[in-house]
């Protein structure tokens, strides 16, 4: 994209910028050379006053505070949803332009819930220069819906299944950190045993519902249908490995339209944000850290049915999973303008 | 059970004894007080003439030969296919009568396959004291099939759809050493980051068919509906985690017969060889290691269905995925002589 299309530079301010998806939202749009006018690094009152330097520009991390967000254009935020229940109304009404990568507005209608592969369109509305919140979805969904966008379109959807390998570094630095202590504790001493309680995977991710959904699959159901624009059968089951990075999905599908395997290989090749493995290395979550694509692998067709198929996804959690997807939304508003 | 039925000590080998599956026979059978008249441990030649000693019993451990499986009564077998396509044939033409952990004879119609939980019957032509083959199934069949079989028996099934979630020690002593090697010199380094190849999620386990499934689903696919005793339609995919111990399995399943989630509990809870979790407390692979029951948790109905359920199952690949489920075959046979 022709980042040079906007004449006027941006007032940017990255909300949990000290965060693990605050420093990829930072990371990225330094890449991308994003045409900044100015950049203030937002995080909690333990960073607050501390010093930041990053490609020759430099400041001190802010508290959050309404003086903060004065005058911004745009604010990509992640610093949890407490807080961005707190700051964004009042953000947004002060004109500022709000891509909220917390669960806190993802249900609510005024605020357009987008992946760009997608739906971009639900941004029509949304403009730099007016204040406003968009939600970025949740992780595991965002890599879902951009291999089941296409295939729906084309073929429709009758039912979905899907198991989740979800990364440590989904549950924030703290998770991770512990993960990576206890394991180096445990290495240093005699045992050749790893620690039972470090390297586990765990059938739960959040607070279980009364249908006895977690708060994660309840995630995924909700947001997925929302942003196909149609309701979906979808069955999740959501899971913690012990892996540092990168959500793994194992997916099946039943199509609405009979479809040969070709044609759905075909699909997946030509689809937006999509990188298809056809050979036999099969994309995993290490292998493809620090990626901006959703990767797919073992496709297939399953039950001897023409409606049947199995696959793969995987993509880095905290880039298309959070940060990329929150940009590549603001990018699509810069190109408008 | 009791052993004491049994007048006549067992003349007992076991194939493979130095591997991981093969520790844990021994250690079941000495646990369980098995009535040894002779227990020889035969073994690859880089550990034969090494000595053994297990609670009071010694000895040195054998190279597989003819003589080493002389007057057994019984072998259990856990040292690979090829080792098992050797020697078996000839061991069971002398009388013996061997359980095999490998792959050899899963689709062998003249060797039962068999979980006792749920196809013990087919064990009614087999006698200690008359050669012949018994295969025991592949650790992720196992635990499927346990819980699927109380289902299939009271609903039907017509879809069953599966992801693992497969530690390492079902790769084997090398595969789960190296693992634990490269993390310690990884986590003795500078650096705070685990090595990305150590830590990573494999979705694929074996070679592809042509259809593009993996020897391992390929495995749980053939096996499950022969042990079954009925074709159904199971959609697997297969993965490797980065645990030590313990495979879970993500299962979606759609029943024939309507069913409301309480007579499914009902089912599980009253079926022998599982442990139902119901409360929020699931089951992980490593904090149900070393158990010998097959776990399940998350039992929810979904798609605002009475057809469709998800559950999670969890056991430890080195006992009911493997020896304990060879010890059980042994024992169902010792009681009947």
């Amino acid at each position: 994209m022709n980042l040079s299309s906007r004449a006027e530079p941006i007032k940017l301010g990255i909300l949990g910028a000290s965060g693990l998806v605050g420093q990829q939202m930072l990371r990225l749009v330094m890449q991308r050379r994003w045409p900044l006018g100015e950049l203030r690094l937002i995080a909690s009152a333990k960073h607050a006053g501390q010093p930041w330097e990053v490609e020759g520009q430099r400041g001190v991390y802010l508290e959050a505070s309404g003086q903060a967000f004065r005058g911004l254009d745009l604010l990509l935020s992640s610093a949890g949803g407490p807080v961005s229940l707190k700051w964004l109304p009042e953000v947004a009404s002060a004109g500022v332009l709000a891509i909220d990568n917390t669960s806190a507005y993802r249900e609510d209608p005024g605020c357009p819930l987008v992946v760009p592969e997608v739906n971009a369109h639900e941004l029509d509305s949304m403009e730099l220069g007016q204040g406003g919140i968009i939600a970025n979805p949740n992780c595991s969904t965002i890599q879902l819906v951009v291999v089941l966008a296409p295939l729906l379109r084309e073929f429709g959807l009758a039912q979905v299944v899907v198991s989740t390998y979800q990364s440590l570094s989904g549950a924030g630095t703290d998770a991770l950190a512990a993960f990576e202590d206890g394991t180096r504790r445990a290495m240093a001493g005699e045992t050749r045993d790893l620690p039972a309680s470090v390297l586990d995977v765990l059938p739960q991710i959040g607070a279980l519902d009364e249908a006895g959904h977690s708060e994660e699959e309840r995630k995924m159901m909700t947001e997925s249908s929302r942003i196909l624009g149609t309701e979906i059968s979808l069955d999740v089951t959501c899971v913690r490995v012990p892996v540092r990075r990168g959500h793994g999905e194992s997916v099946w599908i039943e199509t609405r339209e009979e479809a040969s395997l070709a044609q759905v290989l075909d699909i997946l090749r030509s689809a937006p944000g999509i990188c298809l493995a056809e050979g036999e290395d099969q994309p995993t979550q290490a292998g493809t850290a620090g990626d901006l694509d959703v990767h797919v692998g073992r496709v297939r067709g399953v039950s001897g049915s023409r409606k049947r198929f199995q696959l793969w996804i995987v993509t880095d959690n905290l880039l298309k999973g959070a940060a990329w997807n929150a940009v590549q939304i603001a990018e699509s508003l810069f190109v408008r303008v």
